[in-house]
Order: structure tokens, then C-alpha cells, then sequence
């Protein structure tokens, strides 16, 4: 029998473009329990529940919520707070203030890991209640599950970004350097290669932080791909090094190429083709923070597998799981299918999965065939059509929840 | 009558969005014209004509002429390159021994400056052709035209990145800088605003380089937004300084702020923003090279327009007009009408069309809403749908013509 009480559902880390549908996928859920009285979005998230900052979502416009599933980042504010013991009893108190018995939240390894012990502190303070974790990061680091929301829709801007950029270097005949969110996991800029079709076409060359490759191969192959196609489109990892190059630890502003981080990798990398004369000009693009926001590029299928994460958590909880996060298993590649499966919070929390050896190319920088089955059917489709007009999305009203509390004392 | 012979085309400066269309439209005005016989693109601009390089346009598969339309980038190549006397009369020489009696060059000022020259002296020359200029450019700097082809589609998704931007920064609560191209002019910057429906939504503060402000000025505002709306998103062209601290010449690597120029004027204006303590955290991006090449944001109307300004350069060339750059005429804000018109290459050689001060807000640190009226109806409209699959443009297969001169002394 499900739990009675009130559920609460907090965004963590960096947002995505489908983080919302999440969201609106346990709400759409939750308003059909009797049992759940109210549903409160955590303000910033981890942040929101310490300082009693909960809005009462059941309170919203139901056709705004609806809306909300389509407009990219974290409606209710995100943080990258990780708790330490006294910020996981204040949580318990809140929790316990507020009657919360369910406790969604989405995000990556560390709020997984968050929710582990959030779930470990409420056995040992016997209060009775469900803690499910949603996963999200375009950086698609999450164990188990095949891959994560949030990814396929990254994946389908950066994968269309480099081509259209690559036009523009075809144009001029250039090299071109395009850095990809990823200080420790390459996913995402492997999945930039997806729209390559030719040889000829972008990128050309592309380097994960998985498989560090010599600044001498790296010279190497950047000149005879310029030489073969006329230009060149190179994409790397932000956190890229070369093989046998430590990446200084003495700053955050200074590379391991020994350049300033002011520009990243690919302003350094870019450089560095001009300094060995590979060309007298080349040019570079970091795709910054549009990667995980550029709502026009979000992926029918990373939206749908988003809502139906969010969705299935509440129905989880109801029938009295916990301490699970939810898993995307792939059940075939083309046609490309999938389902919800879960795993326990233990077997996530923290860790943080690698692009393995096999989706690389045997020199190092290219993906392989297999990486093209695994990626190409997550940055599928188009999740809403654009609009004549600019985009434009709703605000959550926001209902303010009475706090319970003394506040909290910094 | 018309002139008997062949035409030709170039492709010059910064690629856009839209450049093939005014080719596509150029060549499907050139088919129905029996005294053209052949259309020669050149490649990479002046490069191509000076080296010979020339490719046969009417021999491409009609049908992927058509799919050029839609194409980002400049299909038959680009280049920057200014011509001096010598280069002048090798064109000349090259025009002559292709028989070439209609000359279209695609591009901003400099391009028509460089039409003007070419035109001045085949007049001298003794060599009867038509030369017409067909503008183009994101920065939206030519003189006379009401706008310039490129510019609504580089404004569609500038505008559009800034709403997606700053839905990311909202989620956090942060302060984020984000830089638009413009070296001397803030029109595309000043576009980014076009997106914004309400007080609360990106931008907040808008700075071009026609209007500097003041640092002092700068921060005040800052500090204002931040409080007024809990987060900030502040667009700045890349050629913004501050009032009264002149930008550095020494070195393009050190900007007016002091700063080592590889993180660009947002950089700066973030790491401002942190030291001033305004926020303990404030992010930047740069658009890059995307904003002229990113296909899927082409602007309907802007797309339209550049096909027409092709087709028409050829169809007035044809009835014998020579030495001018057609414009875009606006005939009403809305609904939105223009008509294609023209004027004397001499009147836009050269000329940078700033962003005039009615367009600025009284404090300089936003748009007015005469440029609303201006710009909206610019970047309205899906030039064409997005696909489910990732963006894939054709190449032309290249059709050289043979050469005739000996080639060009380096």
C-alpha cells in the first residue's frame, strides 16, 4: 500500500534540455495517487530543501506543467551543493517537517550518491519513506543504464553544431578545433561525429580524455587529414591532454599545453596548429553552455525516455521501491527500442562510467562503428518543431510552502 | 540587348546561413538567359578568379542546385582576400581570357569596394561587362540597404541561443556574459535581444560598441539586474570597451580590460563581474563561428530575400545596369514588406553602417523599441523544417574550367 504523505522532487547539476520532462513526468504520475497530498519542487534543489525553500507544484496551472515539458533547463533551479552530515540531518528534519515521504531527484552520479544517503540517514531516523533517483547529465557518466537523459539531446546539437561549423571551415579552407563539454568522459564529444556521413565530411579527427593520444600523433593526424580534405574539423574533450603530458594541478587557468585555460583546449590546440605550420590560420569554437540548453535541438527519443524516467519513478515509489535509480535498457538498435529498468543507488553513486576502449578507433582518434549503433538512435528526432517566433517558455508561478523551521544558520 | 559571354560569380568574407541561396538564385536567373552561356563560380572567391579557378555552375545536377538553397556556408568556397593593383589587373586578364562580360561578387563592404575597383577598370580596359554586388553579412554594416542578406539568420540564432542561454542561467541564479560577433558594429548583438518577451527574460543588458558605457556604469547595472531578477545574462559585441579606456593596440592578445585577449570581451566582462564580487560565480560564452552557419536557424525571410537578391543581380545585369549593389527596401514593419532596389557601388564601398543611437536605449545598456520594429520581423520564420536525422548538405561535384593564362607569380 502506498505510503500517505507528501513527495518532493528536486533538480540537480547542470540542466539539460529534457530535465523538465522529467519533472513533468512525475507530476503528470503523482497527481493520479490519492495518497499523495502535495508535490514540492525543492528551489535549488539540495539548497531549496535546507532552507525550507519548497513550492507547492500541485498548485500550478496543469497546462503550464504540460508546457514546461518542452522548455529546456531546471525549472525550479538547480545546485551543485553536495551534503555533508549536517546539511543530510537538516534534510531528515525538513523531510520530516513537511511530511515528505517520497523523494525524487534528478541528476548525475553525485546526486545519485546524495540520494543514497539521504535514503541511509531516514532508516536510521525511522522515518518511513521512498527515496528514487532520476538520472540526467548530458555527460552520460551514470553506470548501468545504457545511457542518461539529457544526453541524446547535447549529443543531437553538438553533432549538428559541427557540421554546420564545419561548413563554415570548408568554406575558407581552414583548420577548425571544436571543444566539447567533458572534463573526464568523452561521450559527448564522440557523439559530435554522429552526423558524419563521408569521409570528406566533419569532424575529421576527434579526441577523447579515454584515450589520450602524443602531441606527435596529434600533429601528425591533424596534417594529413588538412592535407587529404582541405580543411579540417577536429573535436576534443575540454578535458583532452596528451598522452605523457600531465594536466598542470598548479592553476585552473593553465593547461597542460602550457597555454592559459582562458581559451580552453581548443583555443590551445588551435594555436598549436598554427605554431608547427600546419596552417597559417586556424580557427576554434568551445560549444559552451548551449550544449546542454539549445531547447530547439532536443531529441524526440532523449525526451520521451526523459518524461517516462520521471513518470515511472513516482509509480516505482508508490508500489514501495526505493533506494533504486531508474536505468534506460537498450532492447535493440534499429529499430531502436527501450525500456525502464532500475538499479540500486549503491551500484551508481559516485561512479563514473568511461567511454570504453571499443568505441574508439584503433588509432585513437575517430569513433568506431559500434559507438554509431550506440549513439545515432539517442539524438533521434525532433523532440517540437521550431517556431516562426523566437522560443519562448513559461515560468513556473511558484506557491511558496509555509516553512516549518527556524531557519537555518549559515 | 544583352551582352553575349559568360558570367561569373564569387563568394566573399564570412560565410552565412544564406549565401547559397543568393548564388541558387543567381544561377536559376542565369538558365533562362540564352546570351549567358556559361556561369562560372569562382573558387574561394578572388582567389579563384586571380589563380583561374573557375567551376562550371551549369553543368551541377539542377537538382542539387536546388538543395544549395538551403546549404549553409559558402558553397564554392570564400576568401578575404583584398585586391591591390596587381591583383585588379590579373582579373582583368582572367576575365577577358574567359570571356566573362557579368561579374557578381557576394559580400559586405570590402567585397563592394573590391566590385567598384574591378568595374573601374574594365571601364579603362576597354572590356563592355556588367559588374553588380550582391550584400551579404551577419554584421549587417552595409550602407543604404535597409538590412543585409545573412543578418536575420545569424540574428534568428543569436536571439535564440541568448533565450536558451539564459533559461541555463536562471536555473543556477548566475550572472553569464555572452559575446556576439561584431568588431565595429553591435547590430547582431543588439538583435540577440530580440527574443525577449518580458522584463525578467535574457537580456538584461545589451552593450555595443557604437554606445560604450562606463565601467563604473557597467557594474552599477550589473549589480542592479542581478538583485532585480535573481539571475543576469549581459550580450556584448567582441569589440565592446568601456568608455574612456581605449582598446589596446599593442597586441590583439591583450584586450581594454587587461586581459590576455584569448577568453574574448565575455571572459573578461565574467572574471569583472567575480573580482567586482557582484556574484562569486558568473559563467561566459562565445557564439563563435555559429552564428553565421548554424543552418537550422535560417530565418524565412532572410533566406527569401537572398535568393531574390541574386536573381535579380542577374536579371539587371542582363537589361544592362552595372556598377551597383542591390539593396533590400522596406516598404512596411508589419505586415513586413520589401522590395529589392539599388545603389551606386561607390555609395557602399568601404562604408560601415553603425547602429544609429535610436536604436540604443537612453542608458546604452539595451535595445530601443524602434530597433524591436526594425529587427522582428528580420529573423521570423522556419526557412525550412528540421530533420529527424542530423543536418547533411551536398558538395558541387566541381566542373574546373580549362585553364588559359600561365599561372599566377607568387
Amino acid at each position: 500500500m502506498a505510503l500517505r504523505g507528501n513527495a518532493c522532487i528536486g533538480q540537480s547539476g547542470g540542466p539539460t534540455a529534457v530535465i523538465n520532462a522529467s519533472m513533468v513526468g512525475a507530476i503528470h504520475a503523482a497527481r493520479d495517487i490519492p495518497e499523495i497530498e502535495q508535490f514540492y519542487g525543492a528551489i535549488h534543489g539540495l539548497k531549496g530543501i535546507l532552507n525550507e525553500d519548497l513550492t507547492e507544484l500541485f498548485r500550478e496551472d496543469p497546462d503550464m506543467i504540460d508546457a514546461l515539458k518542452h522548455t529546456p533547463s531546471a525549472a525550479i533551479g538547480t545546485s551543485r551543493l553536495k551534503p555533508g552530515e549536517p546539511e543530510l540531518e537538516r534534510t531528515m528534519e525538513v523531510f520530516k517537517a513537511h511530511n515528505i515521504r517520497y523523494f525524487f531527484y534528478n541528476g548525475g552520479n553525485d546526486t545519485q550518491l546524495a540520494c543514497h544517503l539521504v535514503s541511509e540517514l531516514a532508516k536510521r531516523s525511522d522515518w518511513e519513506m521512498r527515496i528514487i533517483g532520476i538520472p540526467k547529465t548530458i555527460d552520460n557518466d551514470l553506470a548501468i543504464t545504457d545511457h542518461c537523459p539529457g544526453f541524446g539531446s547535447a549529443a543531437r546539437y553538438a553533432a549538428a553544431a559541427v557540421q554546420f561549423a564545419g561548413k563554415d571551415s570548408e568554406s575558407f579552407g581552414n583548420p577548425h578545433v571544436v571543444e566539447i563539454m567533458g572534463r573526464h568522459v568523452g561521450w559527448l564529444t564522440a557523439a559530435a561525429a554522429a552526423g558524419k556521413r563521408e569521409p570528406k565530411d566533419p569532424p575529421h579527427l576527434v579526441y577523447v580524455p579515454e584515450v589520450p593520444v602524443t602531441r606527435a600523433q596529434f600533429l601528425e593526424d591533424c596534417r594529413k587529414a588538412f592535407k587529404e580534405y582541405g580543411f579540417l574539423v577536429v573535436v576534443v574533450s575540454e578535458g583532452f591532454a596528451f598522452e605523457g603530458e600531465d594536466r598542470s594541478k598548479v592553476s585552473d587557468k593553465v593547461d597542460s599545453f602550457g597555454h592559459a585555460r582562458l581559451g580552453g583546449v581548443a583555443h590551445a590546440l588551435s594555436e598549436l596548429i598554427e605554431k608547427e605550420r600546419i596552417s597559417s590560420r586556424s580557427r576554434n569554437d568551445r560549444l559552451g553552455n548551449l550544449q546542454r540548453a539549445f531547447g530547439w535541438c532536443a531529441a524526440k527519443v532523449d525526451l520521451d525516455e526523459a518524461y517516462e524516467v520521471g513518470r515511472q519513478a513516482v509509480l516505482r515509489a508508490v508500489r514501495g521501491e526505493t533506494d533504486i535509480m531508474l536505468t534506460i535498457d537498450r532492447l535493440s538498435d534499429d529499430p531502436y527500442k527501450s525500456e525502464i529498468g532500475d538499479t540500486a543507488l549503491m551500484s551508481v553513486a559516485g561512479v563514473e562510467k568511461r567511454v570504453p576502449r571499443e568505441f574508439i578507433n584503433e588509432e585513437g582518434n575517430g569513433v568506431s562503428e559500434a559507438f554509431l549503433h550506440y549513439v545515432t538512435p539517442l539524438c533521434y528526432g525532433v523532440a517540437q518543431p521550431m517556431t516562426d517566433e523566437l522560443p519562448h517558455y513559461p515560468r513556473l508561478v511558484g506557491f511558496p510552502a509555509e516553512k516549518q523551521l527556524p531557519p537555518l544558520k549559515k
